[in-house]
């Protein structure tokens, strides 16, 4: 059965156990789900509904419901959380892995997650704690401490044996192998472990010099790492090359995940952590700085119409064509940043490379700025009857779509040169430039052609 | 070292050692580098070059040019490999992943994929052409038909010595058990493997029903299941629940990264397939039609201002003004459909809860239209000195903020009930809709209250 029918089937018994009060059979139904299953089933419930659901069964099962909740929308985990007290909270962390559980308690109302965070501490539950020192987005932050680790001279009979004795081995892909200074020096695959006889110490076939990556790297730089190198898992040192972490491949899909959309959001002037179960009131306020930056852009751009108010006042033809030469440099100079900003988020458009970018985009803008000034100069002409009113708007357009091409590939380049993200220069400030560009190209020519218009 | 800077050094040597034509030394140095690092030193180098790196390291080690060939973006991929001779292609492509074969045989010329296909099924090397047989964009497309299978009765030793004899072992985290007539029914993780005495047999330690999907499910729905359940693979069954193949979370992450940009890209009116390194001329011709459906769309809004020439000639300010109501309406649009959008791409976004989002969005809408509605109408009334003129822009504001909303949450979710991709739904299409109905009620209500404007 395809799992979305296999979700909603769950979906609709939950709805109707909740409705007659079965307590018993909902927490049955809940508990056998897979975690990512009950995750899908607890976000597409009602938020009432949800938080009934899962106060249901963190009191029954807290270790269930932890796991869904790291498994749902970190946003959605951490409001459910947010209602539980902090001594439940803290006795339930530590049956999440260490990340998980951070990325949680970072969300927490700031009172909540620090006394979930005292409590721990009293329980030497630190492990947390010390995720959470390494900045946001590092690897440092999303690495799992909990690394399996064994000396170089260990035979491989000695390493199966420690692997049969060690409590959390779902997540063990590779053996890393450190010196007498904990500092990485090898890495075994499980597979090789199969393929030779128990007495070989792991230093005769561990692969030396692991690829490796360090606790202050930025997450997207440690994903892609494990991504392009083809890695089940990628092992995390600190600056004296001491192993402090590993990162798993199911952490690095999250990574991708987390970093395209936030891309999309942030280029379309919405916060990098709205999702559509975002309640209403926080998406209104976090959208709103951008609306705003958005209305006082566009009040320039009036302005800059206003200034041609005389011209328009004589051909009052011109106020109906300006807008399509700002259109046409808004969505081009979408075209292209958007290409960039993935580019850049992939990878591809190193600095070397950026300038072949430039390049391209120059090109087609001016390719298509002569194709569709034509067309439009040929559209207005027949509108309006005189060809030098088609001239003033194909001048336009060709001096907009250029405009567009050289903003959409260089703003980003230079945020990206500044160290901020390459993102921001997001379709409001784009599209503001076109209009405002747009507009003065093809008023200020108008102007200065007047007595043919 | 970081790997940006480790490859920015080979960069430079491989150019210097063209330039000097030390291609001795220049093999040398291609040949040691990750098949990822060489990809990325390939997709860096300027064109020219990048073909001759390529051509010197194809003619002296076939298999290492295809395995950069298979980590390079596909269409780069697909172009350095045109420009080789049939036959040698045909000798090569059995040294890949069939699923990457098949990827890159997809993107050749047709003619030179039709040799290529031909050559290769002479030497009985038919894996590829069974899976281009499945459509795009499916798990059946992109698996591995290459699938470690052991029956059920086998015991541990014995899966341990098949897979000793395997060949192709370093992609094997999963074994899966099938019965006689090659049905799935069990799996088991290598790491189990070194947990139990040898003589157990499969039957007793494997897990039953495992997570599996069909040949024709869509690729992003399998890496999806893969994500969800932190797999490292999931098995693919044909009709008869037959194993097919294997997805291994490598091509999952693949999947993702294409499928986010695909969504990306298609939201700005991007061809999915555009990356920074496609020529300017494809680019060009690949970005046109979205450019001349905005022209279209665009002389449609202009042909509405026209309509209402005769208003803005006795209130010249309703020029400048109408185009505040447009971008507003449009970037609060384009905010608004990102978020669908990548809700639906997430699967965070069902069908039950479609329409709390689109309560959602209306709300904000609302409170948008209000808020903004009544800063700009006081600008609009500062400005032009009349408040009949600013009550004006005020209601506009309002009325196309609630289009936009309305048609950025409706129009993906009608495509996705066509079975059409959301993301079509994109920027180009909805800037003009709120384009037409902002000009539209702003001019309309200025002409009905001309009489106090």
């Amino acid at each position: 059965m395809p799992r979305r029918r296999r979700v909603d089937i769950v979906l609709d018994s939950v709805k109707r156990l909740q409705r007659i009060g079965a307590t018993a059979n909902l927490l049955n139904v809940l508990r056998k789900q897979h975690p990512a299953d009950l995750a899908q089933v607890l976000g597409d419930l009602p938020p009432v509904e949800r938080r009934s659901a899962f106060a249901t069964l963190i009191e029954h099962d807290g270790g269930m419901a932890m796991r869904a909740a790291a498994e749902i929308d970190r946003e959605l985990g951490a409001e459910l959380l947010g209602d539980r007290p902090a001594d439940e909270l803290a006795r339930l962390f530590p049956q999440l892995q260490p990340d998980d559980a951070a990325a949680l308690i970072d969300r927490l109302p700031e009172e909540l997650s620090a006394s979930v965070l005292d409590l721990m501490r009293q329980r030497e539950a630190d492990d947390v704690q010390q995720l959470l020192e390494h900045d946001e987005r590092t690897a440092g932050r999303i690495m799992n401490p909990e690394v399996f680790a064994l000396p170089e001279s260990l035979s491989v009979g000695g390493a199966i044996a420690a692997l049969q004795g060690s409590r959390n081995v779902e997540m063990v892909f590779y053996l890393y192998v450190v010196d007498e200074e904990n500092r990485l020096v090898g890495v075994v695959s499980l597979r090789r472990l199969l393929l030779v006889p128990a007495e070989t110490p792991l230093r005769a076939i561990m692969t030396k010099e692991p690829i490796r990556t360090r606790v202050e790297t930025h997450q997207e730089d440690a994903a892609r790492e494990v991504a392009d190198y083809n890695l089940l898992a990628i092992p995390v040192v600190d600056a004296d090359d001491k192993l402090a972490g590993v990162i798993t491949v199911d952490d690095v899909i999250d990574v991708i995940k987390d970093e395209a959309t936030e891309d999309m959001l942030r280029l379309a002037g919405v916060a990098a952590d709205e999702s559509v179960s975002t309640s209403p009131f926080v998406a209104w306020r976090k959208r709103l700085p951008w609306l705003a930056i958005n209305l006082a852009t566009a009040v320039l751009a009036a302005m800059v119409v206003q200034r041609f108010q005389a011209t328009i006042d004589r051909v009052v033809a011109l106020a109906a064509f300006m807008t399509i030469v700002a259109s046409m440099g808004g969505n081009a100079a979408i075209q292209t940043l958007t290409v960039i900003v993935r580019g850049m988020a992939l990878g591809e458009l190193t600095w070397g490379s950026s300038w072949r970018a430039l390049g391209k985009e120059v090109v087609v803008g001016l390719a298509n700025g002569v194709l569709f000034g034509v067309v439009g100069a040929g559209v207005a002409w027949w509108s309006v009857g005189n060809p030098y009113f088609g001239g003033v708007l194909a001048l336009a357009m060709v001096i907009n779509l250029l405009v567009a091409a050289f903003a959409a590939t260089l703003i980003p380049m230079v945020l990206r040169a500044l160290r901020a993200d390459p993102a921001l220069a997001s379709a409001v400030f784009i599209t503001t430039l076109t209009d405002v560009l747009g507009f003065f190209a093809f008023l200020g020519l108008a102007t200065f052609f007047l007595p043919f218009l």
